[in-house]
């Protein structure tokens, strides 16, 4: 799979743009961010993307490839953007053809979640691994899965959607209809909801916005004990949707990445404790739980790789 | 994948082991069934298996491999059996190199449920799928996976538990643990009890005995609400499950086995209609759920299959 060339890899995001140039898995050097707003158009980003492409390009001319990590229905084969995610304007963009077209190099896009877990498998907390379940946990919670050494897409390219397994049949709908839909516990803005109502249960006053996963990891780790019950249940949720996966996919390594993993034992310990309460030994005695390595850079990393394997 | 040679290929269940000659996946002539009790030694059942064997051989001389499903915890790649579910006396039996030695032909053994999960892929009701889950219910609930066209096992060979993923975070705990554990509710044996269950509460006298998933079956189809309203349950449970399942891989095919899979649509229906409902249109509306077509023969025809690709 390894590949010593150069490639730019990317990151879409649904406020910024994030690219570098990489080799080896290694940010050799940053391109300039995009910053988007809900006015640009695609073409507005495209015409962006493909300036700043242009002046990496001019300090590293032997550049071979350019790949992409976008959120949303994106097909790997065809090069297609079907829909983006919080991001308005894209509707069957043909992104990889156009790429190729105005640079002349070799192109690749990938659900970012997947471009994400390619790079952990390759360059970070999944190295090594042979069967890896990935999460990436932010405003949704989004997976991407390494099922025998390789970057496992599903029938439609869609697979991983660890966000709407449900954790509890009785529980709240999620987006799709899903009883006890995941991502309804541990969202971003959930977790500041949860976080508020025990704060506010305990009569100590705090707005959601004083509720990010940063503030609250901070909390728990200065030994706040609200915070510290909330990333246990937060971590618990998280672990009894993986114990499913792990039940169905007898995986090595979970990864656990996107912004609260940043927690670090403080998330990863109940995550780790509810798969083996709820699994047999032979399940979980070898299962690695581990955070992220390559923090914000997997994305770029992964899409980067990927654009190098495509012909 | 195909080989048109001819192999044998063995089902070994708890009671009785049986086994075929296959070729194409057609069973061309069975071997006489061996029938085993709780006092049968692993020793005794061998001598039979290798009886049966030369028997078979005598009658096909062309035969080049011996696949075995079996029940329980075994090695595909070492040819080890750890421990078998439901038989006793079978610890760390180095069953293929046995067969290997005392047949001079090549062998292969896989857990049952993924010798099923492969000749439904090769021959049956997963043909053509790229992505399949195999669902096996009787006694208990197994389950297989083909991914990207490959059988797919995990990184202990235990993949596909299907049968212990969790459907109720409040639910009864499974036997490792697991709250609301699939198999607590549409095992053979809770089948029957949630039957008499109901037909008690209607003031109707059905012991358990007369609450096989067969008798359940005639009866639903006879029209008889009770049954009709226990297997719309029972598929609600099943669909639950597979919807995470759904999620996670983003499959083309679901395949529905083993016993209660004779009652049909009755079952396949509420399995169904409760995927659609928990996933969105993406993930279900080029999903394939369908009944298992090779029956009784799956195992034997994927183990035979199995059998001629070991080298």
């Amino acid at each position: 799979m390894s590949n010593s060339a150069k490639a730019i890899g990317i990151d879409f995001g649904g406020t910024t743009i994030k690219s570098a140039v990489v080799q080896d898995g290694a940010v050799l050097e940053r391109g300039e961010v995009i910053h988007t707003t809900a006015q640009t158009t695609a073409e507005g980003i495209i015409g962006e993307l493909l300036r700043v492409i242009a002046a990496m390009r001019a300090a590293h001319t032997e550049i071979e490839a350019i790949g992409i990590g976008l959120p949303g229905f994106v097909d790997s084969v065809t090069g297609i953007v079907h829909e983006l995610t919080n991001v308005q304007g894209w509707r069957e963009v043909a992104l990889v053809a156009l790429l190729r077209e105005k640079t002349g190099l070799r192109a690749a896009i990938e659900n970012d979640a997947n471009a994400m877990a390619y790079g952990e498998f390759l360059h970070g907390a999944a190295k090594g691994a042979r069967n890896a379940i990935c999460v990436t946990l932010g405003t949704g919670v989004g997976g991407g899965l390494i099922l025998d050494g390789r970057l496992y897409r599903g029938s439609r390219l869609a697979a991983g959607e660890i966000g709407h397994m449900s954790i509890d049949s009785h529980g709240p709908r999620g987006v799709y209809g899903t009883p006890g839909d995941l991502e309804t516990y541990v969202g971003n803005r959930q977790i500041a909801e949860r976080a508020a109502r025990l704060y506010k249960a305990s009569r100590q006053q705090r707005t959601l916005e004083k509720c990010t996963p940063a503030e609250l990891a901070a909390l728990a780790n200065g030994g706040d004990h609200i915070a510290i019950a909330l990333w246990d249940a937060i971590g618990t949720d998280i672990g009894a949707a993986l114990a499913d996966g792990v039940w169905l996919l007898n995986p090595d390594t979970i990864v656990i990445g996107g912004g609260i993993a940043a927690a670090g034992d403080i998330i990863i310990d109940p995550i780790r404790r509810t798969i083996c309460e709820r699994t047999s030994t032979l399940f979980h005695e070898q299962l690695k739980v581990v955070p992220a390595t390559l923090g914000n850079d997997a994305g770029i990393i992964g899409a980067a790789a990927l654009a190098l394997e495509t012909k």
